[in-house]
């Protein structure tokens, strides 16, 4: 895992959610996972294969957060999470994945994105289980906080 | 979704629990999930991207179910889902879609594997997002139920 491939996911995100949700949200200082853990109410994950690496990324949103993403990109306030919040996570999973894609083909790392999948459920957790270090990329905005996690085998 | 896609998976967690675990599951009939969900205390996911397709899968289990895989598997008996348990079900979902991989591989039907990821939560629930329609087999056993979800895109 490459402290190189940290920033273009960082701000893939930051910039999706700022340009479908005019919505700030702030990085705190990425950390390899040994004592946080993300723990959140709704999460999208894809896998990522290349030729020369494989790994797969979370993004992970506390409820609130998730329900004031869905408020602003698409006008409607559901008051839990349902089909149109979880197929809007999964969107931005896929944004941010090919977001951070773009990037880091241009650094000549290039890999494919499987299909995205979301999971809800309160307070669930996330292990990637891969062979190199888990990186954890917390982020706060005043509705909640959000996480990315990624991992390459190296 | 090609119903010719649905038995290597499902064969191949049967065969693996029945071999790691020498634990018996009985599958249930397979359907499109429209109305069944899977809920479960603990997943394994994994991205799938081919050179004609990409999707995901995830093996689901309700937490009693994987305790009892862990303590055929490596005699350990924990009381709840704790990081052994989530590298058991990642290796599980490894297993079950490298079995299912080779078998497709023969058919014509290639696809290589990302890294897996595990969600550990009680009752989440898992939508796989891609643009096919979603295959669920459910599985019976004495401790509890499991379920594989697949989806390609067509």
């Amino acid at each position: 895992m490459r402290a190189e491939f940290i920033n273009p996911f960082l701000s893939s995100l930051v910039n999706v959610l700022m340009t479908m949700a005019q919505l700030e949200i702030t990085p705190k200082k990425p950390q390899l996972k040994t004592t946080e853990v993300a723990k959140g109410d709704v999460s999208g994950l894809i896998g990522m294969v290349g030729p020369k690496t494989k790994g797969s990324l979370s993004v992970t949103f506390e409820e609130k957060l998730a329900l004031e993403i869905m408020n602003r990109m698409l006008g409607e306030r559901p008051t839990f999470i349902n089909a149109d919040v979880t197929d809007m996570v999964g969107e931005i999973t896929n944004m941010v994945t090919g977001g951070a894609k773009c990037q880091l083909s241009e650094q000549g790392f290039d890999f494919d994105m499987a299909t995205p999948i979301v999971v809800s459920g309160r307070d669930h957790t996330i292990t990637h289980k891969c062979e190199g270090q888990i990186i954890i990329m917390p982020f706060n905005s005043e509705f909640g906080r959000a996480y990315i996690e990624i991992c390459f085998d190296d």
